[in-house]
């Protein structure tokens, strides 16, 4: 029988490099293509990580630009604002940019469309979602109906974290072979390397990685100074 | 009472002129906004006629720019293909781009997020809807879900054309002070002015105001050099 071939949205960073290694298992490495948007992130480190990472599992990368939600807002991801371990006034994260991820996975409908690819994989989790709704499960499952209304065409969206805290992804790495990979994966929001250790990402990775009770190959390798 | 406040996806045609001026009408001049969509159109004459329209009719235009749609692929709207009357193997018009409505909306959502707007406009019909699933009234209320759940903000997006044949269009234009403007909307998928009067746009616009017993304003300009 042949495979379906499915696209991994894919930063670079620790959650979709769990994903892309959990698509490589479930669709076979020939079937799987990753996918990441130049979207104006603060750090270049990221795409850099992406990069390295498909290269390791041997694995199509595309990396596709987005110019517009840097015309649309500063915030602190994209622009110049300092992020705090905060809230703003909506009760989101002020690393908050509306609807990125239903821009995020609509494009990548869109690529999945023209190329014949039937399976997307997204690492949005709805346990440790940080506030931001568009991670939430209710919302993939509604933007999956819009389209196939929109495009015609039935696209299914993956979301093998959605229900996994940061030790239980720690766990599915470790399974599925994507420690190796782990140790370039970018999580800081700093922008550093070997990680700041402080911001609220570089904190919930390590917690994740201590209830696991495994050892972060990131920090191996900053350690090792490689 | 305040009023909402109001944006209204612009791209400087027929339809969603009629749509700007529907907003006016319904939202007050002071409510609205146009929002128009730099996505590598092939004909910049789109946002020139946008920019004048919105002169005219007095109201704010904000033009983002989305570079993602012409990396994703060529096709005949921002390609170099030539526009045929007829479908590709999938049925739809090769014009199509999928999931074009679905980003345009969305990020309006996102704008209408950030500057606390409640209502969107967009000219989609399904009437005369080209082959496009993305104009038709279930993709449009299952995306207004989607958005509801992925922002947490509740937009409203009006469809006030859904229902209207060209004819219809025409007449509804008239009642409501659009003929003016109308004068300088752009619709040939060839780019021309005056009109090619053959593609298949000119064509449908021509048999609107036909039936609808008006002279189209933008032939007149045409015909006085104007």
């Amino acid at each position: 029988m042949t495979k379906n071939k499915a696209l991994v949205i894919f930063s670079g960073g620790q959650d979709s490099t769990t994903c892309l290694y959990w698509a490589i298992d479930k669709f076979g490495q020939n079937n799987v293509k990753a996918l990441s948007f130049d979207y104006g992130q603060r750090h270049a480190i990221e795409l850099e990580s992406a990069k390295k990472i498909a290269q390791l599992a041997s694995v199509p990368h595309q990396v596709i630009p987005i110019n517009t939600f840097n015309a649309i807002q500063n915030n602190a991801l994209t622009g110049n604002i300092e992020v705090e371990n905060t809230t703003g006034e909506n009760g989101l994260p002020n690393t908050f940019v509306p609807g990125r991820n239903l821009i995020f996975i609509t494009f990548a409908a869109a690529i999945a469309y023209q190329d014949k690819i039937t399976d997307l994989i997204t690492g949005v989790a709805q346990t440790d979602y940080s506030g931001y709704p568009d991670c939430r499960e209710n919302t993939i499952e509604s933007l999956q109906k819009t389209i196939a209304l929109g495009m015609e065409y039935e696209v299914k969206i993956h979301t093998p974290l959605m229900h996994l805290n940061k030790q239980q992804t720690v766990k599915l790495a470790e399974k599925i072979g994507a420690m190796e990979a782990m140790a370039y994966t970018h999580t800081c929001y700093n922008g550093q390397f070997p990680p700041c250790g402080e911001c609220p990402a570089c904190l919930l990775r390590e917690k994740g990685f201590k209830a696991a009770g495994v050892e972060d190959p990131l920090l191996t390798r900053a350690n090792a100074n490689v």
